[in-house]
C-alpha cells in the first residue's frame, strides 16, 4: 500500500539511516539505549517498504520529546505479576518503539521459558510498524501477535464521529531459525492513516472508499479526511469488529487510553498520548514437537504458491512484498522521497546534528 | 447477515429444539453427553439468530455419523503437555461441538488457575458457531478467542482455485459475571459459507461481491459459487491475511488438515474432515485488579453508543443483534423456516424419532 510517490527519491543504507535517527534523538536528550531501539524499529519499517511507519515519523517524535509530551527519560514499571506468563507494563510515556521493544522482549523471554507470554502496555506512544515486533519474535522461533490502539480515526458502526483508531493487528509465524518469518501486518481500517498522511503531505487525492469527511460524506481530499473526517473500516462491520477487539485488548485491558483519550500526537499539545499495546508470543513446540510446525507451514506455503493464478496475476502471501523490499533495499539502499529528506535535513540543522543528505559527515 | 428468508417460519422453544437434536443423535448411537453438547452448541447458535450454524447443520452431522465419517464414539486424547497452560487435543473425529466444548472447557479451567490457556485441536469436525464457545468462556469472566479452519472456499490472493476456508475468528469479552458478554464472530470471507448454502437451499441469488464462479468470474448464482467457485475474502488482502493466520493456528499448529486436506463434509465421502480449532482464554484480572476491566469496558461502550449516528442509522456494537435475538427468541420461541422444518421432520421420520413439528410427542 504505497500509492504515493513524489517524483524523486534518494537511497541511504540502513546503517546510515539508523545512525541519523540515533544522533537526532541523542541531541534532544534521549538515552542511547532508547535512541538505538527507536532507530532500529523505524528503519526496520523502511527497509521492509513500510515507509509510512519509518523515519518519516522522526519529526513527530522529536517535536513531542522537545515539548515534553513524550518523556525523554521514561521510568518503565512492571505491575505486580498475578501469573507467571502475563504482565502489564507502564511505559512511563517513553518513546513508543523503546517501550514496545521492551515489552515484546519480555514476552519472548517468557514464552521461551513458559511456552506463552502475554504483555499489555499502557502509557506508551506511537510505536512504529507492528511487523517489526512480530518479525523479532518469530526470528527466534515464536509465534508473535502484536496490536496497538491509535488515536480516533474510525466511527463506531452507524456513527459519524471518530472513536476507534485504525488499530492494527500483526502476526509473525516462524519458518525456522534460518528463514525470515511469515509476517502479517494490517490496519483494521481500509488503509493505514499513514497513507492518508502521505497523500496530504504530497498534495495528492485519495481513492474513494478510504475515508469520509467530517459530515460523513465520502471524500477524495486527504486533508478533509484528516481534519475531522473518519477512515472506513476494512470490510465494513468486520473491520470495525476487529478494531474493537484491538481497542479492548490494547486500551481497556492495559489501562491505556481508550477512544478519544488516546491523544493524537499530531494535533493534541496538552496530553501524553497514552497509547496501549498488546503482545502475545507462543512457542509452537508447546504444541508440535521439534521442527514439525516449520515443516507443516512450508508444505502449506508451497501448496498455496502452486494454486493457478488468475490471468495476469500471481499468488502472493502476506509479507512477500516486504521481503522483496528488504532484499533490494539491503543491497541498493532504502529509497526516501526528497520531500521527506528535506524535512529531515531541516530537523537536523535546527538541532545542530549532521544532515541526512551528507553521509560523509556522520 | 440473514438475508434469506423463506415465506414462512414456525417457532420452537430452545428446550424443544435441544431435545429434538439430542433425540435424533441418540438414535444414531451418539453418547448422551456428546448429544447434549451438540444440541447445546447448535441451539445456542439458533437462539442468537445465527441460523446458518444452528439446527440446520443436524442433517449433515447425522449423514456423516451414519456413514462413519464422523465417529459415533470418539476417543479424545490430550497430547503430552510441554507447558502447563498449553495443550493439543486429538478430537478422535468426534462431533465438532462435543470436541470443541471439551477443548474450550479445558482452556477455561487452565485460565482460571494459571491466567491463560491455549488449546489447539485436530481431528475435529464442523463445530457450529464459534460465538457459542466465546460466550461460554466470557460468561465465566474470561476473554476468549476461538478460531476454526473450514474446507477450501477462498483462493490465495492472486489465485483462482480455493485453498483456504472461510476461517472464522471470534472473540468474547466479559462485561461482568451478571451480564452477557460482548461477542465478535466473523468469517474472514465476505460472508460465511452458510449464507450461500442458505441461498442455494432457497433457490435465491446472492449479491455480487460475495463469490466468484469456477472460472474466477463474479457470480450471483449460489450454486455456481458452491460448485467449484470461490468466496471472496473480506476487505480483499486483509481478509485473506486473517484467513491465513487462522489456518496456521488451527491447521498447521494443531496438526489438523490444512487447505484441501480439510475435507468438505458436504462433498467428500471418503475422509474424515480433520478440522482444526484454536482456543485462547485469558483472565483479565491477570492484568487489571478486581472488576476494573469490566468498568473500563462499560465506559468505552457507553461512549461509543453516545457517538452521533449518521442519518437514519444507529450506533451498534458487535453482538447487539444476537443479544436482541436471544431476548426475543427466549420469550417467543426460535423461528425456523418451514423448509428446514420439513427436512428435519423427514430426518426424524427416517430414524424413527419424534418429528420436530410435533412438540407434544417429545
Amino acid at each position: 500500500m504505497k500509492p504515493f510517490l513524489s517524483r524523486q527519491t534518494m537511497r541511504y543504507s540502513e546503517q546510515h539511516l539508523r545512525q541519523f535517527v540515533e544522533q537526532v534523538l541523542l541531541t534532544v536528550g534521549v538515552s542511547l539505549s532508547d535512541a538505538q531501539s527507536t532507530a532500529y524499529v523505524l528503519i526496520e519499517a523502511d527497509v521492509t517498504g513500510r515507509h509510512t511507519h519509518g523515519v518519516s515519523r522522526l519529526p513527530l517524535y522529536v517535536n513531542r520529546l522537545e515539548s515534553g509530551l513524550i518523556s525523554v527519560n521514561p521510568q518503565l514499571r512492571w505491575s505486580q505479576k498475578m501469573h507467571p506468563t502475563m504482565a502489564r507494563l507502564d511505559g512511563g510515556n517513553g518513546l513508543g518503539p523503546a517501550v514496545a521493544l521492551q515489552a515484546v522482549k519480555q514476552s519472548m523471554a517468557t514464552a521461551k521459558e513458559m511456552g506463552i507470554g502475554a504483555i499489555a502496555v499502557y502509557r506508551s506512544n506511537h510505536c512504529g510498524a507492528l511487523s517489526v515486533y512480530c518479525e523479532m519474535g518469530s526470528r527466534e522461533g515464536l509465534i508473535t501477535m502484536a496490536m496497538t490502539n491509535t488515536p480516533p480515526a474510525m466511527a463506531p458502526w452507524g456513527g459519524q464521529a471518530a472513536y476507534l483508531g485504525t488499530n492494527p493487528i500483526a502476526w509473525g509465524f516462524p519458518r525456522g531459525l534460518q528463514l525470515p518469518p511469515l509476517i502479517i501486518d494490517m490496519a483494521t481500517s481500509t488503509v493505514a492513516r499513514g497513507n492518508i498522511l502521505d497523500a496530504a503531505r504530497l498534495g495528492q487525492p485519495i481513492p474513494l472508499g478510504w475515508a469520509l469527511d467530517s459530515a460523513g460524506v465520502p471524500t477524495t481530499d486527504a486533508n478533509a479526511a484528516l481534519g475531522g473526517g473518519t477512515v472506513l473500516p476494512t470490510g465494513g462491520p468486520k473491520g470495525y469488529a476487529m478494531a474493537l477487539a484491538v481497542e479492548i485488548l490494547t486500551g481497556v485491558l492495559s489501562g491505556a487510553g481508550i477512544g478519544p483519550t488516546v491523544y493524537n500526537p499530531y494535533k493534541d499539545q496538552n496530553h501524553e498520548s497514552n497509547v496501549g499495546h498488546f503482545f502475545l508470543t507462543m512457542d509452537p513446540q508447546a504444541f508440535l514437537p521439534g521442527s514439525e510446525f516449520y515443516q507443516r507451514l512450508e508444505v502449506m506455503e508451497e501448496q498455496m504458491r502452486r494454486v493457478p493464478a488468475t490471468s495476469g496475476a500471481q499468488v502472493t502471501l502476506p509479507g512477500d512484498r516486504s521481503a522483496k523490499a528488504r532484499e533490494e533495499y539491503t543491497q541498493r539502499g532504502i529509497p526516501l522521497d526528497i520531500d521527506l529528506i528535506g524535512q529531515l535535513d531541516q530537523l537536523a540543522q535546527r538541532l545542530g546534528a549532521a544532515p541526512l543528505s551528507s553521509p560523509e559527515s556522520l
